[in-house]
C-alpha cells in the first residue's frame, strides 16, 4: 500500500475549519483555506509547465506562501529543494546544479538573490504571482506514493561540498507519527515554529500540523520577544528550538511562569549545554532534548516527559520504532563508552542524492553512519557528546569542543563559546576557545575556572575573545569557520 | 524499510517498568515482563519445533497466558489464528484444515475442545505448559517484517463459510496510529479490553497497548459490575464496547457519572440504536461511534470528540489516511443516498487467505467491498444503515433491520429486538420481529409504535417473542439465526 490521500486533502476533509497556520498578528488560515489555496498554486504551476517528477527549488524564508507552496508541490508530485535563504548565489547554483533542478520559485523579497542563483534552471517564478484563488484543475492528483522523494535538502555542509538528502513521504509520515507517540497528542496542541521551514527542524512541524490536524504558529523568523509573548498569551503547547533560543527566551522569562497548557520546549540542534538545561529546570520550563538530524527527517531520539528532570543533558531513547547502536572499530560498544551513532528505522534517508560513494561509505544494510559520538547509560539512555569530525584529539586523549563549551558557558561572565582543535607540536592537538564576553574579563580567570571544572587536558590552551560566534540559519555553531580565523 | 523492531521488545526498552496489563484482582505486569514471558514461551515453541513461518492457532479465552502466546508468537515470525472459543470443534477444525494450522496451542480450560478440533494439526501444547520465565534462545528474532501476515481470523460467517482474513503488522500499526491521531494519546491513558482478543476489536487493543506505551485492563469476559468498578476506580480513560455493553453500562451507571479522566466509550459492532446513543448524551458519557471489520483491522471510522454529540448515529469520517466511498451500480452515490460501503488504506486487508474468487469478487485497485450499507451527509460524516446482506427488499422498497429494530428498542417495554426478512409471496419480503420483553405486552401495541415511528412498509408484519437473540462472541447479533427460526 504504497499510494494514499494527499495528507492534506484528507485534513482538510476531516478538519476543514480548523485552524492550519496563525500568524503573530492574529491572521488565521483554516485547512480548508491551506488546501484550496495550495491547490491553486498547484494548478497554475502545472498550467506553465511543472509537472510530477520535476525537481523544484524554493526560496523563501517563513510565510504564508511558503507553507502553501510546499503543499502545491506535493500534489503536483515534485521533488522539492527548499533553499537554505543565507547561502550566497554560488552556493545556491551548486544546489540547483547538483539537484538538476528545473524551476526555482522565490520570494519577492529574494528576486535579487534567485536572479543571481538561478542560471542553471529553465524558469523562475515568484511565489507572490502564482494565484492562490483561483479553481483548481482537474489535473492535480488527490493522491501521492509515500515511497516517492517528496524533498531533497542539502546538509548545511560544515565541511566538504553539500550532500543533497534525500526524504520520502513515508520517512515524514513516520517521523510525525512516533514524535506523537512520544510526546502524546492533545486536540488542543498548537505547535510554534520559528525556525527556518527550508530545514528539516521547520519543515517536520509542517507535516505534523497537518497529520495531526492541530495549527502552526507560523514565525518568519526567531525573534525572542514574538515568541514568548506567542507562548504566554496565544495557546501554544509545544515549541522547536536550539540552545540559543532556548537562552534567550529562559532569560526574557525570568521569574515569571509559562502559562499551564505550555507542554513541550523541544530542543534540537547538538548537544546542549548542561548550565543551560540546569537553568530551564530551576525556571520550571519543560524542556524536551532530542537528537536529530536532516537524513533522519528529524528528530530521532527524545527524553520523554518522564525523564525529562532526572536525565539532563541526555537526548533520551531511539523514538518508537527508530534503532540506534554505538560503534567502534565496527563493534558495538559497551555502556557508557562513546563510539560513533548509527541510526536505522522508517524515519532514515535511503540515501543521498546521485552520491554512490558516499552511500556505500555511510549507509550499510540500512544502518546509516551519522558521524556524531554519544554512548549510552546503564539504562539505555543516549548521551550525544559531539560531532565526529569536531573531535580534538590531543595527546591521545579524546577531547570534545561541546563539553568544554558548556564548562565556559556556566561562567556568569561569559555569554557564548566555541571550542576547536589547533595544531599541535607536542599534542597533535590543543583545545582553543572563542569567548563572547557578557563582560570582559581577564583570560586567567576563565583558565582557573576550567581547572576547576575539567581534566586538564580538556582545558584550552588558546583564548581569543569574540563579538558573535559564526551560527548557519540554524543556529548551529560553524566550527570551521572558527578553524579557519584560528588559522588567520 | 519493512524490517522493524519487534514492538514489544522496542516499548520494553523505552518504558521497561510501566505497566502493561492490570487485572481486576490489582495484579499487573509490567512491559518488561510481558517482553520476558513472551520471549521465553517462543524460545519454548521453537524448541519444540515451531519455526518462522508456520500456521500456529490458538484457542484461549481472554487471560495473561493468552496475551503472552499472541507476542511470542510475533518473536517467531509464525501466522497466527486466534480463534473463536463459542465455535464448535467441528467449525474449529474447519478453521484449521482451511488455514493449514501445524500447531494449536489452548488453554487448559479448553483442552477437551482443543482435543476434538484438532485431528488435522501436528501438534497440540498446552499454553500453561509453556514456561515463561526462562532464559529465551538466541533463535528468537527482535525483528519482523511489517509486510507479514501476522494473523488470519475468520470472519464470524454469518452466511457461507468462514474466510481467513490476512493482516499483517503493517495493518496493525497503521491502525493503532490512525486512531491514536483521531482519539489523541494522553500519558495517563488506559484501555480496558473486555471484548475477547480473539477477534480483532480486542486483538487490536493488545497493539495500542504496545505501540502507545500505555496499560491494558484485560478482563476475561464482560461482566458490568466489574467493567463499572474498573472505569470507576481505576484511571480507565478508554474502554471498546459493542451496544449490548453500552446498555448495561448506562443501566448501571444510573445517576452516577464516570470519573474525569474517564474520556471514550469507544462504540463498535455495527450500527447502534438512536435511543441508546441518545441515553449515553443524557448521561453524560463520551460514546465515540466506530466502523470497522476484521478486513480494515477493527476501527476504520470514528467520530471525532468535537461532533460527537451533534452528529448522534454517525460513525463519524474515515480516520487519517483511510478513503472510503459509497458505490451503487458502480458509481459513486450523491450525498444522502445509501449505497455500499468500500474502502481503501494501509489498515485494509489485502485479501482472504486461499481464497482467489472471493478476493477477485471484493477487492479492486485496493478499494474493497464491505457488504455494508450507508451513506454521507453533507458535511462529509458516514452514516452506516446496515448489512448489505441482511437489507429487506420489500416491494422494491429498501428496509434496513438496523433502523426498525432501532425503533422498537426505544418502546419501554422491550429490552432487544432482531428483525430479519420473511418471503412473501405479494412484497418479496417483508419485516419479521423477534422481541425480547422487559415486560410482556401484546404485539398490538408495538404494531401501533411502529407506525407511529416509520413509513407503513418498513413495519414488521410478522411477531415473535424471544428469551434471548442469537449473538456472537462479539455481541453482534446473528440474523441468520433468527432467519433459521423463522422457517422452522
Amino acid at each position: 500500500m504504497a499510494e494514499m490521500l494527499n495528507w492534506l486533502t484528507k485534513r482538510a476533509e476531516l478538519s476543514p475549519n480548523k485552524q492550519a497556520v496563525v500568524f503573530k498578528d492574529g491572521t488565521a488560515y483554516t485547512f480548508s483555506d491551506l488546501k484550496n489555496n495550495a491547490k491553486s498554486v498547484a494548478s497554475y504551476l502545472t498550467h506553465i509547465g511543472v509537472k510530477q517528477g520535476d525537481h523544484v527549488a524554493v526560496l523563501s524564508k517563513n510565510s504564508y506562501d511558503f507553507l502553501v507552496t510546499i503543499h502545491a508541490l506535493n500534489y503536483i508530485g515534485v521533488t522539492s529543494f527548499l533553499i537554505n535563504t543565507r547561502l550566497t548565489a554560488q552556493e545556491i547554483n551548486y544546489q540547483l546544479e547538483d539537484g538538476q533542478v528545473r524551476y526555482l520559485l522565490y520570494d519577492d523579497g529574494l528576486s535579487e538573490l534567485a536572479e543571481q542563483a538561478s542560471t542553471q534552471v529553465v524558469k523562475t517564478v515568484s511565489m507572490q504571482q502564482c494565484p492562490k484563488n483561483s479553481q483548481s484543475s482537474d489535473t492535480i492528483s488527490n493522491e501521492f506514493n509515500l515511497k516517492s522523494t517528496s524533498h531533497i535538502l542539502y546538509t548545511s555542509g560544515t565541511t566538504g561540498n553539500p550532500k543533497g538528502v534525500q526524504l520520502t513521504y513515508e520517512n515524514h509520515w513516520w517521523s510525525a507519527t512516533a514524535s506523537a507517540l512520544n510526546l502524546g497528542l492533545h486536540d488542543y496542541d498548537r505547535w510554534l515554529l520559528s525556525l527556518p521551514m527550508f530545514h528539516v527542524g521547520g519543515l517536520s512541524i509542517v507535516y505534523r500540523s497537518v497529520i495531526y490536524g492541530i495549527p502552526i504558529h507560523l514565525h518568519d523568523t526567531f525573534d525572542v520577544e514574538a515568541v514568548h509573548e506567542d507562548l504566554m498569551k496565544n495557546g501554544v503547547t509545544i515549541v522547536s528550538v536550539v540552545s540559543v533560543m532556548l537562552e534567550q527566551l529562559l532569560d526574557r522569562l525570568g521569574d515569571d511562569y509559562y502559562p499551564e497548557q505550555f507542554r513541550c520546549m523541544l530542543l534540537g540542534g547538538g548537544p546542549a549545554p548542561k548550565g543551560l538545561l540546569q537553568q530551564a529546570k530551576e525556571q520550571h520550563v519543560p524542556v524536551f532534548q532530542t537528537y536529530g538530524m536532516t537524513e533522519t527527517a528529524s528528530q530521532f531520539c527524545t527524553l520523554d516527559d518522564e525523564n525529562a528532570l532526572t536525565k539532563l543533558g541526555s537526548a533520551g531513547k531511539p523514538l518508537f520504532p527508530n534503532q540506534l547502536k554505538i560503534i567502534q572499530n565496527e563493534q558495538e560498544q559497551p555502556i557508557n563508552e562513546v563510539g560513533e551513532i548509527v541510526v536505522k528505522g522508517p524515519t532514515v534517508t535511503q540515501g543521498y542524492y546521485n552520491r554512490d560513494e558516499a552511500n556505500r561509505e555511510t549507509i550499510h544494510n540500512g544502518w546509516l553512519k551519522t558521524g556524531d559520538l554519544g554512548y549510552f547509560d546503564a539504562e539505555g539512555f543516549l548521551y550525544v557528546v559531539d560531532r565526529r569530525k569536531d573531535l580534538i584529539i590531543s595527546g591521545g586523549e579524546n577531547v570534545y569542543p561541546a563539553e568544554i563549551e558548556s564548562v565556559l558557558k556556566m561562567h556568569p561572565k561569559v555569554k557564548d563559546a566555541g571550542v576547536v582543535g589547533q595544531e599541535d607540536d607536542r599534542w597533535g592537538q590543543v583545545p582553543a576557545a572563542f569567548i563572547v564576553f557578557e563582560e570582559a574579563i581577564d583570560f586567567a580567570e576563565l583558565e582557573q575556572f576550567c581547572i576547576e571544572h575539567l581534566a586538564k587536558y580538556k582545558c584550552p590552551k588558546k583564548w581569543m575573545s569574540i563579538d558573535e560566534l559564526p551560527r548557519n540559519a540554524s543556529k548551529k555553531l560553524l566550527r570551521h569557520q572558527l578553524q579557519k580565523q584560528l588559522k588567520e
